[in-house]
């Protein structure tokens, strides 16, 4: 194989892996796949004809963008979401997010809850996640959500063998987010991926 | 587009996606990319002829495995590693974990510190991520590493800035991984998506 024909593959390779060349192969191939968001979009998020969002899957295989904990000897024993929250954002909106600083709309967030597992390590002292506890998700969607504050709607999943669920009211978690979140409610300032993700303002 | 094709392309994109459909795409492709590795094996730990480790790239967008933190105020100020680690493994090597429950030759684990930005939020009290502080890597290598613990070898760059650096001696890292890490001198116990991720024996 001749250098340049090595190189080019290398390169690539890197753009498949990173999500780049997908998202832009899919404009030409996969436009049609799902009419409700816009051409060329691939979705990640998925509704049953009741308006249910389809629990997600391969989620652990997105983009990681932060984990905050809220410990139980931290919150009395009874945090709002024990404990550590990990967070991922679907590949394609992340690429958005890098081309523009925006949210596209059919973005996926999904918040799994893992449990500490230890407090302390050879490491140090600290929190260290233990086990799977559940998953929360939250999809904004300018059509479907057309009502909902910034058109977020927030979905929390009894167990992990939920096949769909309905959104929450939005006191339960909107009007939080709305307050408190950073940008286009969702915690940014808690997420290092994002902000450094984000690009420069032309 | 027929339905038959619309399916299939969501398959294959999914796959993609997942990284799996690269991984064996490079085998045919692009085997003689890096000869230090098996055949068909794409590689991200790259060595510069020095043997130092270039300073991994887009490790954000690699698979996330698990997120401890070992905060200042539970370590007298002053922990080993301030203080969140973010820590990802190679998507090819995650592929080889999610078949085989081995890391296979040519891992790459990356851990990412990250500073505590807050203690308290909308969420409950804990601990949320800051600042990037810096990053450090593990490479396994059965060749390049033949006479270290289990053939892993430890590097910790000086700043984001670093282009590359020569592998810690033995006592500084992998004396403790290897005594305390549940698995082949991972700390497997800390990271729920590897421990998931792991095939069943059968």
């Amino acid at each position: 194989m001749s250098q340049f024909k090595r190189t080019l593959l290398g390169r690539l390779t890197s753009l498949l892996l990173s999500g780049l060349l997908v998202g832009q192969a899919i404009t030409v191939t996969a436009g049609q796949q799902d009419d409700r968001y816009e051409p060329g979009r691939i979705t990640y998020a998925h509704f049953n004809k009741d308006g249910q969002l389809l629990i997600p899957r391969n989620y652990r295989e997105w983009i990681f963008i932060g984990a905050p904990v809220t410990p139980k000897d931290m919150n009395d024993g009874n945090p709002a979401f024990p404990e550590f929250h990990n967070v991922y954002i679907d590949p394609v909106s992340w690429a958005h997010w890098k081309q523009t600083g925006k949210f596209r709309d059919g973005t996926i967030i999904v918040k799994e809850l893992v449990s500490v597992g230890a407090e302390e390590a050879a490491s140090g002292n600290g929190y260290f996640q233990g086990e799977y506890l559940g998953i929360a998700a939250t999809v904004k969607d300018s059509k479907r959500f057309a009502d909902r504050p910034n058109n977020w709607a927030y979905f929390g999943y009894d167990s992990y063998e939920s096949k769909s669920t309905a959104p929450q009211p939005d006191e339960s978690c909107n009007t939080c987010h709305k307050e408190n979140a950073a940008e286009d409610n969702v915690f940014v300032q808690y997420y290092p991926v994002l902000r450094a993700g984000k690009p420069e303002k032309k």
